[in-house]
This record gives C-alpha cells, sequence and structure tokens, in this order.
C-alpha cells in the first residue's frame, strides 16, 4: 500500500458524554449495590453508613443536671429563705428521692432526684462556690421548673434513628454514635480497583533507568487517584509487551478487584499489548488460559489527552483500558470513573463543574474536546499551565483544574467562560 | 456564708480573640518546627512535602517520539516520493543512527535516533496503520523539524526542583514524583496530640451502661477531629474522679504526645479532677509523682458554648484543658485547636470564615460569644439546628458550621450575615 489513505484509516471518534455514559453503565450495577463491612468507630472517619443507625439507649439516659448547683423543689422555694442542704449528688451517682423543704448539692450530669425539679447554678445562690461543707442554701428567686434539667431522652429517644444510612461519618457524627454507646458502624466497602501498568519500556520508580526505558508514573497516579475518589486499591501491577504475561497478570487483577484499570498498549503501534490480548486479533490460542466472559471493545473518544480508551470485561470483571501516557492516564480516571468511584463510596456529588473566566485567548484543535491543565488565579480565573502536551507530568502536578474546551470550539477569548473539573 | 453575692464570685472572662492567641502561642514552636518522616509513595497520599524535591533525572529521559509513526530526516522528505523503511524502534528499545534517505518505523515513547529530527504519525502517512511489513513510506508533506519529537529533559530537566517543600501530595503530584523515579519522600510528621476523657460517670461504647453513666463521647469526638484536621492521635485514655488515676494517664498522654487534650473536670462543681490534679488548689503530695515543668492556667472564656479553658503544660507538653459537655468540646476543638493542627500537618488555611444569611432571626445572650449549631440551606442561607442546649451531640451531628454569634450581639433578623465556622 503506498496510497496516501490516512482519512480513511481513522475510526469514528465516540463523544466524551457518550464514552461517560457507557462507563457509568457499565459500572451501575457495581455502583448501585455495595457490601457493607462493620469497623469500630475509631477506623470510620470519613465512611458512609451503609444502613440506618438506631440509638439502642436514650440521650441522655436519665434525668440530669446541666449545671453544678443545687437541685430543688419549686414549690419550695422562698426567695431569701435558708433550704437546709441534706446531701450531694456526684456525676456517676444514684439519687434518692428529694425529701419536700429540702435542696441538695448535685454536679453536672448528676442524675436528677425523684422530687426534685429545678437546678439553681450554684453560682446563683447564697452558696457562691463550692467549697466547705455546705449545710444551707438561700434563693434569690423562685427558679422555673425545669430549669437547668435535662430530661431523658431530650437529646436522643431509645430507637430514634441518629443518622440514617449514607451519612458520611464526620468527627461530629462519630461523636453522636459514641454518646448512644454505640461501639461499632456497618459502612459502605469502596469500590475495589486494581491497577495495571503496561509496557516494555516501563520500571518501578526506585529502581535504576536504562537506555530507552522509562518510570511507571501510572501505577503511582492511578491507585492514588482511585485512593483520593474513596475507593481502595485492591492489586497494583505491571507487565511488559508479552500478552502471555499481561494476562497472567490480568487474571490477578480481576480476581482480587471489583475493577481493572490498565494503562498502555492501546494505541496504533506494532506493540499494543492490551490490544494484543483484549482486541479484536487477539491470539486466544498463545494466552495460558481460556478467556471466558472476556470482551472489550477498543474505540476513540473526541477528547485529548485520553482518546484511545477501551472498555468490556475480563473474565467477568469491568475493565477500562487507557492510554500509557501519565497525562492522558489521569485525564482519563478524573473524566470517566472518578465520579463513579466516589458515589460508589456512598460519597454524593452533583456532578456540576465550576465555571472560571481564562486570564487568556485559548485556541484549540477542532473535533476534539481538550482537556487543558490549569491553574487557578488569585483573582479567581483560570490559566493553561505547561501546554497541551500530554506527557507534560510536572505541569499536570501544577494544575488545579482541568479546563474543559468543547470540541466545537476553537477559539476562546481572554475572560471566555470556561467549565472546570478540578483535580 | 449566707448572702446572695453571686456577682462577686464570678471570675473575670477571657475573650475568644485572646484565648486563641494563647493557646496558638503555646503552640506555635510545635507548629514552626515538624519533624519529618520518609515515606514510599503509596503512603503519601496527602501528606505535605517536608523539603524540596529535586529530579535525580531528567523527563523525559531521552528524546522520544510522541506518536506510533516514522522517524525521519525533514532534509530527505519530498512529498509523494518513497522513503525505504530500514527497521523498527519500539518502546523500550535502543535505536542505532537514522541513516541519509531512510525511515524507521518508531513507537510512542521509543527513542528517536540520532539524526531524525521529526515524526511522523503513522495515520498520515500512505501506510495509514501498523500491519504486515512495512517497506517503504510516502508523506504527503514534509514536516515541520522536531514535529512529534519530544526532547530529552523538555518536561523536567535533571536537578530542577519538581515539587517545592510544603506541597501537599495530591495524586497529580505523586504521579509527577514517580515520573522522576523518585520512590520515596520527605513528609511533614503531623502533630500527635492525646485525647484524654475523664469524669466518673464515663463509661466507654458498647459497654454496658450502669445506673448515672454515661456513654464518653468526647475521646471519639476529639480523637476524630484530630485526624480529620490533620493530625495523628497518639494516645486515648480514660480516667475517674481519682486524682493519682488522672495524674498516671496525663504522665502516659503527655509522654506520648506532642500536645493533650482533655475533656471534663474543669467546672465550679465539688469534683473537678482536672483542677484536682492542675488546679491552684491541686494537692501535689497526693499524686504519685512530682509534676516538674507543670502549670496551667484555668480562666472562663466569654463563649458559649465551651466557657471553661485552661491552658498550660503537663510535665513539659503543652496541654489544653476542655470542658465535659460532648457539644463543648468539640466547639472548642474547632474554635481553639483545628487550625493549629492542620498547620503543623503543613496544610495551608487562610484562616478566612465564609459569611452566610440567617433563614430566621435569633437572639443571643449578651456577654458571651455563642456559637450556635447551624445547617445551611439549600438557597444558601443558614439555620439553627437543635437549639442553644450544649448537650446536644444529635444537633451537633446534624450540623454543618457554627454559627459565630458576636458576644455583645443580643439578636439578628433573618437575613442578617453571620460568619460561620466550617464543620
Amino acid at each position: 500500500m503506498t496510497t496516501h489513505d490516512a482519512g480513511a484509516a481513522r475510526p469514528p471518534r465516540t463523544s466524551v458524554e457518550q464514552h461517560r455514559a457507557d462507563v457509568a453503565a457499565l459500572l451501575a450495577p457495581l455502583v448501585a449495590r455495595r457490601p457493607v463491612e462493620r469497623l469500630p468507630l475509631a477506623h470510620a472517619l470519613d465512611r458512609v453508613l451503609g444502613a440506618d443507625v438506631s440509638a439502642p439507649v436514650a440521650v441522655p439516659a436519665f434525668r440530669n443536671s446541666q449545671m453544678d448547683g443545687f437541685a430543688v423543689r419549686t414549690a419550695d422555694v422562698v426567695p431569701g429563705r435558708a433550704l437546709p442542704v441534706v446531701g450531694e449528688i456526684a456525676a456517676g451517682s444514684t439519687a434518692a428521692p428529694l425529701a419536700p423543704g429540702t435542696a441538695v448539692r448535685i454536679m453536672t450530669g448528676a442524675p436528677v432526684p425523684d422530687g426534685a425539679d429545678a437546678v439553681v447554678p450554684v453560682e446563683e445562690t447564697s452558696v457562691g462556690r463550692f467549697g466547705a461543707d455546705v449545710t444551707e442554701v438561700v434563693l434569690g428567686a423562685v427558679p422555673a421548673p425545669g430549669a437547668f434539667v435535662r430530661e431523658a431522652g431530650s437529646d436522643v429517644r431509645a430507637g430514634d434513628v441518629v443518622l440514617p444510612a449514607g451519612t458520611r461519618l464526620a468527627a461530629t457524627r462519630l461523636a453522636a454514635l459514641a454518646a448512644c454507646g454505640i461501639a461499632h458502624v456497618e459502612v459502605v466497602v469502596p469500590l475495589r480497583v486494581s491497577v495495571v501498568s503496561t509496557g516494555a519500556e516501563l520500571v518501578a520508580p526506585g529502581e535504576r533507568l536504562g537506555p530507552g526505558q522509562v518510570y511507571d508514573a501510572n501505577g503511582t497516579a492511578l491507585a492514588a487517584a482511585v485512593r483520593a475518589a474513596g475507593g481502595t486499591v485492591a492489586f497494583e501491577g505491571r507487565s511488559g509487551d508479552d500478552p502471555r504475561v499481561l494476562a497472567g497478570v490480568l487474571a490477578d487483577a480481576a480476581a482480587l478487584g471489583d475493577l481493572v484499570l490498565t494503562s498502555g498498549g492501546v494505541s496504533q503501534g506494532a506493540y499494543e499489548v492490551v490490544k494484543d490480548v483484549l482486541g479484536p486479533d487477539a491470539d486466544a490460542a498463545s494466552l495460558p488460559f481460556a478467556l471466558r466472559d472476556t470482551s472489550v471493545e477498543f474505540r476513540t473518544v473526541a477528547m485529548q489527552p485520553g482518546g484511545p480508551q477501551g472498555l468490556g470485561r475480563f473474565r467477568g470483571t469491568p475493565i477500562l483500558t487507557f492510554p500509557g501516557n501519565p497525562v492522558s492516564a489521569q485525564v482519563s480516571f478524573v473524566v470517566f470513573v472518578r465520579e463513579l468511584v466516589a458515589a460508589a463510596a456512598g460519597r454524593v456529588a452533583d456532578g456540576a463543574r465550576p465555571r472560571r473566566r481564562l486570564d487568556h485567548a485559548v485556541t484549540s484543535p477542532p473535533g476534539r474536546r481538550q482537556m487543558l491543565r490549569g491553574a487557578l488565579s488569585v483573582g479567581g480565573g483560570v490559566r493553561v499551565v505547561g501546554g497541551t502536551g500530554s506527557h507534560l507530568v510536572a505541569a499536570m502536578a501544577r494544575a488545579d483544574v482541568l479546563i474543559d474546551v468543547p470540541a466545537d470550539v476553537e477559539a476562546l477569548d481572554e475572560g471566555a467562560e470556561v467549565e472546570v473539573w478540578e483535580l
């Protein structure tokens, strides 16, 4: 073939929204039905309740004093006339009924005795402050019935739902559970994601780099992005260009994870190992085992970076294949997967993307939605960092957002409003 | 004493801002000078760099191809005339110099051979896509010198600072470090905080509640709040009302933590165990050991909830004593400590508090700054939840913010702007 038929060779491009919808459909059962696990409160911070939590006891569990002072019967109080003080009730103790015509010293949190219907703070009495023995107390006014008395169940009644399913367990919410005596909670198990980097050129960070070799940034990037989105990393693997090796790595990844993410091996080159295992021209007979329930569709998404994408199943487990360029792989995760991982973890997101004004004009090639790396300005605007080169991991690291330039837009003026994806 | 001298007994109140400043001064050396620790990248998500990180190698480490295509000498290209294809360079391999008048197949990421000064993507050539053997290629136009060639160091030069000290390690930043071959980072060690709950009435969540007993919510609440703010929990303990026991618990707390937080035992009652160990009337001879370098000042802060506060040192370690009421303790942490724990972890906060409009009128007792529990409305306003009772942990759990009503304000109209503290 020596004719110049580049146009004919190009497959039709899938829109970003279509690919997002297809990925969401693939993962929908995983997101909708999450298992729950039981954790002690100290391990549940920021996790999401998998079920309503009801209070096993009332809070407060008993009628108690809101202040250090004297418990009295309001009917017995005459301003200026002394009441005999017949004893003391400390927090953590029990209380006998209050005899008519008497008062009792009472500490904050201590049970209010039967008969008493108000507490008067010590500093509002003739006693002023607790010190030596107190035998009598004079009140300046008749307290209101119920004053400084916390009724049992006034905060939470026994059986009340303290927190509903779906609640994210902030510190204040863990405190409420602890106050009800709850020590363990059922929380949603986050999506377990396996991450596999492919490419003969890849070397693990920290190892020695040989000629032609490149450090694997995608393993670190995708694993961290999964964790940041609320998922857990089930498996991390790496494979060169041998389809037999990759098939074995993917088998582990699929067995351990709810979802497999691969990077690399999906371009137009001669050695595209992911396509060699999962693509239409894969040589099934060369693999170490049969690929039951395995089917991946490769497509080109009208997005830059991150055009070459694949989605399907490997041995029954959903799999998404990202391009190998570190910026492309990271953008792919943000645009196609991040919200689903967060949703599976029970985190609610409204899906709205904020709008910012461009600090400078931007041009964009037509036909592909650009996800430019952007940094926020002090004034609230956004500017492109590092240009459009998809290999610029340092620029990606300086970016706060992705600037979303629609496929049909070729130029934007300074001050134009753009949607951004927060990083 | 039978006269009614309540007014005289009340100590002067410290302003919230003064107490914040005093706590900040106490913790300033801890916040300003944090130790660093060395962690693998996979454990460093959201941590903060303790030192600049420089690139040990350039990224890319060698001149390489940005596309699957053909490497050529632009001076040799004549549109429409075939160039012989003399071989192939895969990613991860090495490349011999390109002979004049020839082209070589090259894969994305593969080294561009000496002599070649451009790459032409395969789909823009007569070949269209890689498949069977290719012996010659026809180009439609002369490529620009440098086209689709990534120069060594074009992303990061060897020795460049990739990320400066103080950078929070988002996934994109870990990716950049991995791309440079960096496997470990020096990150700031967060503040190690010990949390001690006091009170004879306290029982651990999950245990059986006896008469007069209360579940300890503060241990859970403060430990979770410390973690959410970026600190670590060094020690969690609980003590009843025996000063000897509390002194022993505090000794462990102070030995293991950079900071000790206590709750309870600081009010006006007869059994205030924290004051019994640390207050001016403490009986040092009754304690199991001498309290060297121990001094705590108790004061009443003009804040509600959370008035009774103490700050100082226990055996040299900074200590803050919060009131025992769970809402009071949580508000105390938010208002006095949270920003300092975050700052010690290297997290930058501007300290600004957003303003919201009240959905309804609010009245407030004079002389004390109110920190009301507030929930945000869909319309962007804020409303009080659960009233002002400081024991309402369930209301605190429903709150999104604390509504800050200044001490000199007695009433606010619907629609009035208020500062809020985000929870």
